[in-house]
Parts: structure tokens; sequence; C-alpha cells
């Protein structure tokens, strides 16, 4: 019997007339892929032999054999003596086969109480349960390193945009602080979702349960979760936990792309704000002049690839019958993937954003140009009495003018000033400042230094 | 001055030396559709009101004026009496310019320290936080309308499927448990969205914060939000709430997609395991027998709807540069309707669900064919010592003489059975009863009709 | 009988013991969005009653009878008058019910032979075939518009960017004219589609054909079909040619949505390439200096909705049994939003390209900043012998040279130069001179302003 | 200078500071996954080289080197003797460091006047080129298989459904054809697209063209390309050739999703219309009963994954500035998995229609169950001269009452019947039969016997 399951099948074989076409075998094999969950089968294989003996369903001697071909196996994984076989379909096949040639009759009763459904859908948890809490520290890294440059940059002005139009001034640690938000929400996502993948499907078994007396809430305890599923239908069928990670990692993207491209503007040599370190760059095989921010732009494009996946697991998951069908196999590559991306994409945005040189000149200069305190010009005249809707049209005259004579504000004299509006007067200088105007926006969540430094002390007694 | 706001662009036209096209005012123009936000974007400004007031910004004679000219907008809009102008652009300037016509320069000061992209971003997250709660509240009836069907149904019999194959017996009751955990996990998403949008972004002002000394603590005391957004640029121009809410929605419909899958499959005829009340189907205008399940596979089809909002906001957001860009105005009708997409289709569903009839005979022809109990005997020999593997196989071998013959597990004699294998004696009968192997999952999660009450119990107390 | 259709569910509710209910007949009507197909159905419904006619189904009589209320109805519908019911579900419906008022039996007789499967994909075909159609005319003015903006800057340099770095100095006709390539394949997409639109699925009945002796080939010749479609079956049930117009949607707007991009950044203060009519841009209601690019930002935003759409029809056919399932319903109003974005896009693009304003001394101003003729240093040493390699690397080294210094090429001695290849000489000043650098790129599709005439008269000729 | 090219970043690295991380270069690194295009790009080279040589730009000998070292490079890869390094980054770098290895100085002059832009831009091109002729080969052998069964089975009768309910009795040869009539147009889109593919990129250098006297005509010629690029800055930058083949990709799956959907329900057990060989199945790891149609079910769920793709490559192109952006980078590995997804999963398909048993008499039995021939006693009553819509309801009167009794419309005697209308005579109960209802639907497109032959022979002589 140790020979039964070395071929893909063999599992199942007895009731098949013919093999299975090898065309098929690649086709639905997954064993390439899943693999890496191969730390995850085993982990829950062993809490749930623990289970099993506990519970008097398999002797305390067939636990110490399993224990003992597990280890093994492990170790040969880990050297990279482990021999996948296409033939044996996936991770799970693969693994009892080889605890069944090391253990004999122990290793074929590992699986009782139990079915590929729910070891799959076991090992899915632990492995994602693992990543959200590697993407988690890697969010605090790129937060930590963004609170560092806001720091550094709590008094640097820079022009705010809206419309690619200069808005008001602002400083570039409260840009970076605006980041800084928003990988927190990303990072509450993830805990969120970890509350939901952080529950045991092992017991489902098929899809009904099992008529062994097992115990799950020792299993529960064993491998760390919080409680187990429910209801063994939606335990074995449902993956909406994935697509809810998928969706969190997509928005990781979406910010990271939003980042990429102020990067890559910042660094265009019309704006200039920006240069990023050398090592974070490549050149081009045809102009020996260039230099390309490759890593904002590659990271930018790996948005597409997240939402894709989003949208491959939702079209996977669309009008599924329950309980367990074979589309479901198709979860693992875009998720695998989605992780890859995100932990990568995070990993080297931290190291970047030290490797960012900030330009105060280039970005001063930018400030001065588009009429950014127009709007402090506009609140001055309401402070003296005047609604708000009359302060803005005064002043949009008098933008119109210096508009049409190729000058600023500050150029005007009082007199020229006082045509659009009689309440103004000498004091008006101050509030034309970039440093009055930033200094000025001196509440919660606002762009003063003063706040930036305060927002900076919160966050980091957040990641404390 | 009252005539300032009477036509679109005329908040800011004196810089302009020609008007907004025709057709640019209608491509730009969202008031047709942002119009819904009216009574949020009246709630918004008596509190960002009571507020300048408070803070002496503006007058307690103004805050009354503006108090009394929203009570008349509120009543004529109410009434339908309130007309809504393309020239306006938007909600937010429909509704300011009438408060000007009729309180005057008190209208005028209303948008004090404030701008149009902390004041959209306010009404939106209000008008969501509504929504909500209404979709919270319709989980809830779904919910509890699927927990009465499956305490009727705890004990009736149908096959279990997976791969659309006949695995192992289970209860309707158990079924529809499945769908209650998936509906109860969708409202932990909402949940968790709600805490992520109750969070005041008022007072980021265009994207810098104001120069006025504004309270935001209090204008989110009397919103009700949690918290305010701590940096104005991110208050302004990011909407990964909004993205959240879709997907956590996509989640919801794509449960609805595979119930409605099950709904439509169970009433074709050659399954007949169910039937949908008539006040719920359709019939044909060519076909006089029809009688057609329209509303599960509507909203089976309406799953691509609100999976395409996802996408369109996902997209939307991707590489957009901070701060606020017009952009984000294409954030409002996905989500819209995305917002009644899941809300007609979960209150369509809770009332479906009280029409649906169960047969229960049909489901029990259909548990008997198949060969539903093959894993219990299976069990039945690793209960008597046999590896599981080995017990597999040797119902495999059983089954497979089955069906060459054409009958069932329980059509052969003792004899019969004990030639795969001669641990089986006259009490394997019994394990292979629908009754027996239902009975014998019995833990939590399992089928049997004791965990099935057990479950009912739970999520009623969750409910209550 | 006149009455039989005066509420939805009438066409077949003989069948049924209960009505329909209120919040059904809302969920699932299509009146309110499928009716601005009427003049599709019209134009269908009299296709197929002459083809009766003919084939001596109905009488001329009743044929007659037919056109007569077709064209009441017609005009009903053009002067507002005709009411539009929810009862009776769909645009079909409401005609019918109104034809067989007007006319009596002749109305009821024009149903023979078809159904509304059939129906309702014939209507989408007429019209889709005219949007279709639409849409190339509005391709062909935005494409000449963009023509004639290259050929006023056929000359006009500009730096040419990759990686939003400084690359080489091109031109802006040339730059126009990639635009006009990507709007000539987008068009050429339409036209693929349109072949598969326009066949005739009219005779499919409800899913099989239909037992009358129709003559599909003469309904196809009458409304300007190309052929039929060859199964009931598939007729019926696909709308793979509503995706792959949603595709083709899909990349026309991501054109616009890269068009769009290079309008906002070159609109920008610090890049400073082009204005863009004030009718096309709005101020803001905060900042009186504000002049935004809303038209650009708005259709770039856009692009996410038609993705969305796309998603939406591909989701919504995914694993759908044959033949028609209601689930189909909800292809129409992802279809019609996407027509209307497409079409109010194109349409506004061709007239702001007509108002753009561009700033050549900018665009110089630019292009001699980046080491824009690094290239044509290169490619000089590779015509003096040197492999294209080692050329590549010592003008790398010229520019780092240069970067050090704060200076441009050019600003090198002859004698400096040679100091990183004696194969410099004095003749290499001129090929560092953009309007050299440009000229010198003079083959098909290069940046040369004599490609760019080339180019133009080419298209020209194309649409003329 | 052999070593130049020894490392990543060697081609660009003399304006460079310090070396790139190595993080950065996994993460930019491509060449894991483009080195599937080493054909093509060994193809294009050659191609380059030799217009090169015949203009003169390099000499016949350097010609011969490159076509020298090419050949050996080749020969290395077809035996796995290649060694790719991560240092160089891409396909293109390690060839043409290989190359200089093998030939020096030609090697280095391989590059004159192209890029690595235009270069991978025609490989990629190339490379989709073969990709669809594979598929449209692929996309022939499935209708084939597809029309065979569909031939053996012109006469076989089930019962179309639509609703999932019986609508009309048709002939399971018809409704092959309707597949057959989808791929058909997948067919098309595949041909449509690679008309836009086979597009010479190559002369387009990195953005602007090049200074060399290139004769682009010439390398199109030799490449088989219809014809050029037109400009030279779309050539380098637009992917919508690979969106475009993701979309008719996209519909392929779908339709693949379709039909797999009717295939997993036709061998569930309750329906029982099919049986799919053994080889195309597999069984459980749990259930020794199980036989579960596996290549069906995945394929449905490998739709996500191509819908994703399609999603991923349009997030990708959305607002990217022109020229070229390491954003596109990204293109590749989407587009790969796509060809092979399509690739596989036709080819498996043909061969498993090959495998599929039809059970008619399980069709024909679900075809006398649900009023199948309904429509034909309407279209009956027609005949004898009522208007439909009144025939129509006074069948639907029938049918209710058949449900009643739980009988069959054949059930009812003639007075019955006459009950509904006096218009029914003797002669009805022919109309009745399944043989008489699939035979009168005889037109062009029709489910009768005849017409599925008619289109058997148009389909054979189209892919003859």
């Amino acid at each position: 019997m140790t020979a039964q399951l070395s071929k893909k099948g063999e599992a199942w074989s007895a009731r098949f007339s013919e093999p299975v076409s090898d065309l098929v075998k690649r086709y639905t094999a997954s064993v390439f892929f899943d693999n890496r969950m191969a730390g995850a089968d085993i982990q829950g294989s062993l809490a749930h032999a623990e289970m099993l003996a506990h519970q008097g369903i398999i002797s305390q001697q067939d636990y110490a054999e399993i224990q003992r071909g597990m280890a093994q196996i492990q170790s040969e994984i880990a050297s990279g003596q482990f021999e996948w076989l296409l033939d044996l379909e996936d991770v799970h096949l693969n693994i009892e086969k080889r605890l069944t040639e090391l253990v004999g009759d122990a290793g074929k009763r590992l699986h009782t109480g139990r079915s590929r459904n729910d070891q799959v859908a076991t090992d899915i948890r632990l492995y994602m349960r693992a990543a959200i809490d590697d993407i988690s520290g890697l969010l605090r890294d790129l937060r930590l390193a963004l609170v560092d440059l806001a720091e550094k940059n709590a008094d640097t002005i820079l022009p705010g945009f809206t419309h690619m139009q200069v808005a008001q001034p602002i400083t570039f640690g409260h840009h970076m602080l605006a980041y800084v938000e928003m990988f927190g929400r990303d990072a509450e996502r993830m805990a969120d979702c970890r509350k939901r993948i952080n529950r045991l499907p092992l017991g489902a078994a098929a899809l009904a349960g099992t008529t062994f007396p097992i115990d799950r809430q020792r299993v529960a305890r064993t491998l760390g979760f919080d409680d187990v599923c429910h209801n063994s239908l939606d335990a074995v069928s449902d993956r909406d936990f994935a697509i809810e990670f998928c969706a969190a990692a997509a928005l990781v993207m979406t910010h990271i792309s939003r980042m990429s491209e102020e990067l890559v503007i910042w660094m265009s040599p019309r704006v200039g704000f920006i240069d990023i370190a050398d090592r974070f760059c490549t050149g081009s095989s045809i102009m020996p002049q260039k230099k390309n921010p490759d890593v904002p732009e590659l990271a930018r494009g790996k948005t597409g690839r997240v939402n894709g996946h989003l949208i491959g697991l939702l079209t996977l998951m669309k009008g599924q019958p329950l309980a367990y069908n074979k589309d479901n196999q198709e979860d693992k590559e875009p998720l695998f993937d989605t992780v890859d991306t995100v932990t990568d994409t995070l990993r080297i945005f931290a190291d970047m954003a030290r490797g960012i040189t900030v330009k105060p000149e280039a970005m001063r200069a930018a400030a001065l140009q588009g009429y950014a305190t127009a709007t402090d010009l506009a609140d001055y005249l309401v402070k003296k009495g005047l609604p708000f809707r009359d302060a803005h049209e005064a002043v949009a005259h008098a933008v119109r003018t210096c508009e049409q004579r190729g000058c600023d504000l500050t150029d005007l004299t009082l007199d020229e000033m006082r045509a659009y509006s009689p309440l103004i007067e000498a004091d008006v200088f101050s509030v034309l400042t970039l440093e009055g105007s930033v200094a000025a926006r001196n509440h919660i969540g606002g762009t003063a230094p003063e706040q930036v430094r305060a927002a900076i002390t919160r966050v980091r007694a957040q990641l404390a």
C-alpha cells in the first residue's frame, strides 16, 4: 500500500476505469505553486494529529510516528531534497505520500476526520495570517521612514497642488504625513481582515463535518486561531477572506501608485523637487544622459496587477454553488502574487524613502509662482468684515490684473491693492508670505509646522 | 451680490475671460446626481455654522439666519419645489446660492473657513454612514429570514454537493446557515468600514487647513463623528473608504450571486428542490408555460455591476497626485449605484426568502442517488481499525461495482460487502442511512440537526 | 382584450396565481432605461411586420394597421406625450400595448414568430450600430482637430520624455500625431466590432426559432444587416459583441486618459507648455487664483467608469448557461453609459483641441535642459567608427561631468569633449542643436518636421 | 570592453555614482519571465542587422559575425546551456552581452539605430503574432470537435432552457453549434487583433526615431509585418494591441465558462445528460464515490484569471504620459499567462469534447417535463386565426390546469383542450410531439435537424 499514493489520482483511483490524461494532469495540478504552503500544511497536520491522538481516534504511537515523519519531511524541504511530483497533484498529497513512505500506516491514518477541502482552507488561512503579519510590519516600517522624512522637512515649504495647479503653500512634512495616514488605514484594514482569516475551518471535512469525535476548539487553540468556522459548508467553500485581503492590498498599491506618481513628477527636470538615490534608478540603453525613477514607475504599474487579481478572485467566486468546486483552486496564484507584490513593494519603498533628497529651493521657487497666497488675502478681507464670497471675488479681480501684468500679488502697491478693496491695509503684506500662510493653518490636521510636529509625535506614539 | 452665484462658475468667474461652454457645463456638472446628498450637505453646513458662531468667526445673528434659510431650503427640497440648476454645477453651490437669496450676507459667510473640497468629503461620509447603517439593518433582516428557514428545515435532508456531484447528505437548515455565516461576515466588514468613514474631513478646507480659528473636534461631536481626519491633504484627496465600501459590497453581491445560482438550479425542473412564490417570478412573452426565477437571476447579474463600480473607483484613484483632482467627481455615481443595488437586493432577498417553498421529497430522492453515504462506510471501516487511505480504497471498489450494476450500496448483501473488507458486519446498514449519516456529524459546525439548532440559537442571540 | 397588457406581467399572467410584488416590479423593470431603444424597437417591429405580411403570416391589412399605429407612437414619443409605464416592465411591452390600444388585433399579431428574446437582441444591435457610427464620426473629428494642431506645430520643438525625464527633442506636431495614430486604431476596432454587431438575431424567437415560415434574410436586408445570426440559441444568449464594444471603448478612454494626463501636466505652472481656453476650465470656491483643467481631469477619471462597465459585462456573462437568462437585462445600463461617456468625451475633446494654446518658448527652454541631444552625440561617435556601446559610455562620462558642473554639453569646449573621445571634431556642435537633432530623425515615423508633414498628408488622405 | 555588460546596469552605468541595490535589481528585473521572447528577440535582431548592413551602417563582415553569434546563442538556449543572469536585467541585454562575448565589436554595433524601447515592442509583437496563430489553430480544432459532436447528435432532442426552466425542445447538435458560432467570432476577433499587431515598431528607437539612414520597410518585409508603425512615440509607448488581445482572450474564456457551466450541470446526477470520460475527471481524497468534472470547473475558474489580466493591463496604461515608462514592463506577465491559459484550455477542451458521452434518454425524459411544446400550441392557434397574444393566454390557462393536475398537455382530452379554445382540433396532437416541435423550426438558424445539418456543412466549408 505504500505505493498507493505514488501517482496523482491514486488517492481516489479505485473508482476510475482510465487514468487521468497527461494534459489534464498538468492542467489541474497545483503542486508547483501551492508548495509554498508546505510549512502551513505540516503545521496544520500536526495540530490535527495531536487532537486525533488526544481524542483517542488514533494512538499516541501513531501521533509520535507522524511527528517523526513530519520532522524529516520538513528538513527535506528545507534542504531542497524533497521531490515534488506532478503525479501527486498538490502539496497535500505530496507530503502525505512521503509521510506514508516514512511511517507506514500511521501516515495513512492522518487523513482521518478531515478532507483536502478543509485541509487546504486551513493551510491558506495559516499562510495568509503570516503574510498579513509581514505586511503589517512593512507598513509600519514605511510609515516610520516617511515620518522621519516629514520630521526633517516640517518647515520645508512647497506649493500644495489641486488639479496640478498651485493652490496654497504647504510643508513637505505635511505632505509626507498624508501618506502616513493612508498607510495607517491600510494597516487597519489588514488587521480587520486578519480577524476574519483567523478562524479555523478544519473539522468541516469535505463539506458536512465528520463522524469522528473531533475537538475543533482544541485544534484552534493549538494553531492560534481565535475561533472555529461555525458552518462546515461555508468553511470549505467561501474565499471571501482572500478577496477582502486582495481589496486591502489593492488599496495599499493604490496609495503606492499615488506616491509614485508624485515622486516621478517631482523628479522630472521641470519640477525638480527631489532626487532619488542612484541605487533606485536605472539608465537607458541608448540615451547616455538618462536617470530614470524605475522603482516608483514599476510600483505604479504593479497596481494593475493587484487590481487584476482582485477582479480575478471576484470573477472566480461569482455564481459558485456550494460547497467546494474545483474553480477554487484558482484562488492561490493571484493571492500569492498579491502577497509578493505588496511585500516587495513596501520593502523597497521604505528603503527608497530614505534615499530621497529634498530640494527646498526648487520647492520654494515653485511656491512663489501661481498666487499661492491668494486665499490668505481673501481670508484677510473676511476678517476685516467682508463676506467670504465677496472677498473671493475681490481677490479674483486682483489676480486677473496680476496675470495680465505678469506679476505677483506682492508686486502690487498698497494703493493698487486697495482698488480691489478699501479694507486692505499695510498689514496685508505679512499674510501674503509663504511662511505666514503656512503658519496660519494651525489647527489639527493643518499644515502649520507646529501641527506637523504634533502629528509626528502622535504617529510615533501609535507605532511605538 | 445676490446674483453672484446665479450661474455656474460665478463662484469663481471674476478671474476668467470667457464663460464655460455649455457642453463643458453638462460634462462637468454633478448636480443631477449629487443632489441626493442635499440632506447631508445641509446637516454639515449647519454644524459648520454652529462652530463658526461658537468660535466668534461669524455672529450668532448670522448663524440664526443660516438656520432659518436652511430650514426653508429643506422644506423646499422635501416638497419638490427646490429648483436644481445645471448652471450652479453641484448640490453645494445650488444650496448656497439659494441660502444667499434667502438670507443675504449671512449666506455668503457660511463658506468661511471651508472649501468645496472638504465640504464634499464631509457630505459623502455622512451619506455613506447612513447607507451602511441601512445595509447593516438589511443584512440582519436577511439573516433572520434565513435563520427562520433553517429552523423549519433543521431536519430536512438534501444531498450536499461538491463539484455539483452528490457528496454527503446534509440538512437544508445547515445549508441555509452557510449563507447566514457569509452575510454575517459581510456585516462585520460593513461595520469595520464604517469606523474609517466616521472621521471628519471638514476643516481641511481646500487642502491645507484654514487660517480661521476653527474647532474641528466640536464639529465632529455635533455630527457624530468618532474623530477628525488628521491630515488635511489626505482628508480632501483620498477616497479609499469608498473603495473599501464597494469591495465589501462586491462581497455581499458575490454571496448573493452564489445563493441565486443555487436557487435557480434548485428551481429547475430536473432538480425541483424548491419553488419560489409567483410574486417573485415572471413569465414569457412567447412561451405560455414559463415561470422564471427572475429575481435571483437578476441579482446574480447585478454582481457584475458592483464589481464594475469597484474597478471603476480603483481605476479612478490610480496614480492621482495629491491633493484634490476633478477626477474624484467620478466617485459618486458608482458609489450611489452600489448603495442602491445592495440595498434593493438585500431587501428583496429577505422578502423572497420567506416565499421559498421547500420540497423535502425531491431533496430526499436526490440524496438517495449518488452514494452519498460512501464516506460513512469508509469512516466505519476506520473505526474498525483500517487506516483511512485503505478504507477509502475498499469503498471505492464497492462503489465501482454498484455503478456497474446500477444499484446502491445498501443494495449489496452483507456478504457482498464483506468481499471489500472482512471488517464489515451487520451494523453497517445503520451507518448507510441518510439520517444516520447526518446525525453522526455532530460537532460545532457539523450538519447534525442538533448542531443546526445550536447554531440557530447562537445566531439569534447575536442578532437580538 | 385591449386591457390585456395594461399591467406588467399581463403578457404572461394567466399562468400565475398571484401578482408580482411592487418591489419586484421595480427591481426587475427596465423601461426607464431601455426606452432609449424605442426608435430601434419600432424600426425592428416594422421590418418584422413587413416580412410577416410578405410571407402571408399576417395580412397586408394588419401590416398597414401596424404601420399606422407605429407612426403615431413615434410621434407621441417624439413629442414627449408617450406615457412609459413601470407596470409594463420594458420598452417592448409598452410599445406593443399602446399599439394594441391603437390598432386592436393587428397589434396582437405583431409578436407572431418572434419573442422578446430575439426582439431585444435586435434592438440592441440596431442601437449599437448607430452608436458606433456616431463614435466613428467623432473619432474622425478629433483626429482632424489633432492633425490641425500638429500641422501648426510641425516645427515646434519640445523635449520628448521617457520616464518623465528629458529624453530627446521632438516636435509638438509629432507628439500630436501619436494620438492621431491611437485614435485611428480605436476607429479600426470600432469598425471591426460593427461587423459582428451587424448580424440579425430576429427569427431566433425565444431560443429555438419559430414554426412560422419566416424569411430572415428579408428582414436582414430591410434593416441593413450584413447577415443573419446562424444559430438561434447563440443569437438570443450571447452578448460578446457588447463586451467587445466596451473593450474598444475602454481603449478609447485609455488613450483619452493618457492625453489628459499630459494636458494636465503641461498646464501645470512648473511645466507651462500649454494653456487651455477658459471655457474648458473652472475655478475654485475658495482659492480665487485657480484655473483648473477640469475637462481633461474629469475625462481621465471617466476611464474608470468604462473599465468598470467592461468588467461588469464580463462578470455578467461568466458561467451563464444557455440560452437566455434574466441576468442579461443588466447588459443595458453599462452599455448605454459607455456610449454616452465615449460620445460626450470625444465631442468635448475635439472642441477642446481647438482651444489649446501652445507655448513654444517654454517647450524650447525645457528641451535645452536635461542633455536632450546626448544620443545625437553618441550617434555622431558611431558614425566616426566607434561601436555603439562604447560611444554610449563615452557620452555618459561627459554627461556626468556636465551634471557635476551644472552645465550643458554645448558648454564644454572642443578640447574638453575630446577628453571623452578623440573622434570628436569641430562639426560636433551642429549635431548638438535641437533643430539638428530633430531634423536628423528623418525616416517614416521619425520626428523630423519633414516626416511630420508627410504623416499629416497621409492621415488627411485617409480621413478624406 | 567585453566585460562592459557583465552586470545589469552596465549598459548605462557610467553616469551613475552607486550601483543598483540588490533589492532593486530583483524588483525591476524581467529576465526570468521575458526570456520566453528569446526567439523573437534574435529574429528581430537579425532582421535589424541585415538592414544595417544593407544600408551600409554596419559592414557585411559585422553582419556575418552577428549571424554567427546569434546561431550559437540560439543553440545554447535550445540546449539549456544559456545562462540567464539577473544582473543583466532582461532578455535583450542577456543576449546582447553574450553576443559581444562571442563576436566582439560587431556585437556592440548591433544596437546602432535602435533602443530597447523599440526592440521590446518588436519582440512582443512577434511573440504575440505567433501566439495568435496558435490560438487560431486551436479554436479551429475545438470547433471541429464540436461540429463532430453536433453531427452525431443532429437529431438528439433535449429541452432548451431559458432561466434554467424548460423552454422548448431543441437538438443537442443545435446546442453544440451555438458554441461553434461563439468560438467562430472569437477567431474573427483574434484575426482582427492580429492585423493591428502585425506592424513594425522597430526604427522608433527610444521614442523619436534615429539619426541613422535606416530602412524600416525592409525590416518589416524581412519579419513579415504588413506595415510599419507610423509614429515613433506611439510605437514605443502604446500597448493597446496587448489589451485588445486580452479582451479577445477574455471572451474566449467567457465562452469556455458558459460551456463549462453547462457541462458541470449536465453531468450532475439530477440532470445526467452527459458523462465525461474518466481521464478528464478526478476523485476525492475523502469521498470514495466521487467523480468530479475538474476540467470544466477549473476552466470556468480560469475566466477570472484572464479578466483580471485584462483589468491589470488597462490599469497599467491608464493615465500614462508619453512616451515609454517603466510601468510598461508589467505588460508581459499578464500577457504571457493569458496566452498560456487560453492555449492550454482550448487544447484540453478540444480533447475533452471527444470524451463526452451523450445520454439521449435522460435528455428526452427531461424534454417531456415542463410543457416544452406549449409555444407550439400557441402557434397552432395563431395559424387557426387567433391573434398571438390571445393564443398565448389561452395556452397559459391550459398549462395552469395541467400543473394543478400534475399532468402534461398531451394528457388532456381534445374536449378538455377545446375548453381553452374552440379552434383546437384533432390535428393538435402532432404539434405537441417533441419531434414535431423541433422539425417545425426549419429556417436558417432554427433547431430543426435539417437546419443543423446545413449549418454543419456551412461551418465545415469555412474551416476547410
